[in-house]
């Protein structure tokens, strides 16, 4: 029997992988990490996540689970020290709002920016630079979307700056205005400062080399 | 004030509202509903979801709550009666994860099947037919994807084949074979008859002279 492990099987430049990382050390759970190799994917990974075929799968006491902002919740509602999410039904809805946000319409739009050519890469950049401001409206009047401290929100849209910023050292183009994002921008900067979250970080040269031959692919 | 106002921003032919038509039904709780037009949307709708400009909007105690699977969380943390996710944090994950890939890799899939043309079609409606067949995992060994009761993915699933039935006759593609996919069939017919659910169904007429306009705009 598989007890109470935890196992994470990833990939070191996933932001959705690191979301788990993230999630797991603010709650003191140790797990083993399998790291995946993407363009020959294990057997255990296609088992554990037959549908999508994707990282992050978390297993835990053998039983796999997949979706990183799913993966998020179940680690909130498993492990309840230090909560992600807060109390109130409204502010629980606000930081899934503003993940979902990320993935489903930010996300898209900042990729875009940075692959297309022209027009279309001048289009997208507005875009994503429009959702980008939109997230200040998470962070009024709070440090962190958190709040005092930081939660689900800020796990799940950690990586996002973090990744803008290599990806602006590919493609010269830029998103992330400190002067007209000033809230995002301070966020940031005191989100990745936290030891925590700092020392799970992908190195920056590899992930920039990594980022180029994402962008160039 | 608004005091405990529920007050729910529609359109009713929208399959995310419907979700929140039932949610609310099976809990018992009344709402004010407002019909938006779409081609025209309202200052309210504007107001309250300035990000997506969509319905459905919840406004519960005058907070304006977006996003149908959102709300549907929502919902079941502010009323507690008829549970909609399961209490174990790992069904609550299945729950979710039924209910996301519905949206997001099931959805796609159909709609391409029912627009497309040609080969296109067929590859569409390939794929279509194999996320459909991935559902029935979702019921295995059970009536509904909640167990014995409906819950948060029957809810968040259970207008999909309704609409498809209706896409069939105006596309002449069948995609619900009966057949190979015995269980998701079953938990349909078991799952509409609800009376609740039965109810609050968009008539059929109406919602194909809709889907008509909707696939061949």
């Amino acid at each position: 029997m598989e007890g109470d492990s935890v196992k994470l099987l990833g990939f070191w430049g996933s932001p959705a992988v690191l979301r788990v990382k993230w999630a797991l050390a603010v709650k003191g759970i140790e797990c083993q990490y399998v790291e995946e190799d993407l363009s020959n994917k294990s057997d255990m990974l296609l088992k554990y996540n037959p549908v999508h075929k994707k990282v992050p799968v978390l297993v835990h006491q053998g039983k796999p689970l997949a979706e990183s902002l799913l993966i998020l919740e179940y680690i909130d509602e498993t492990w309840k020290q230090n909560p992600l999410l807060p109390h109130s039904p409204y502010e629980r809805a606000q930081a899934r709002f503003w993940s979902k946000f990320v993935d489903d319409k930010c996300m898209p739009t900042v990729v875009a920016a940075f692959s297309k050519v022209g027009e279309e890469q001048q289009k997208a950049a507005e875009e994503a630079r429009e959702n980008l401001k939109r997230l200040e409206v998470g962070l009024e009047g709070k440090q962190f979307f958190g709040g005092d401290n930081i939660g689900f929100a800020d796990i799940a849209i950690g990586w996002l700056p973090y990744w803008i910023e290599i990806a602006e050292e590919v493609v010269a183009i830029n998103l992330i205005d400190a002067g007209s994002m000033p809230k995002l921008n301070s966020w940031f900067h005191a989100f990745i400062d936290i030891p925590i979250i700092k020392e799970l970080l992908p190195p920056r040269h590899k992930l920039l080399h990594h980022t180029k031959a994402f962008l160039q692919a």
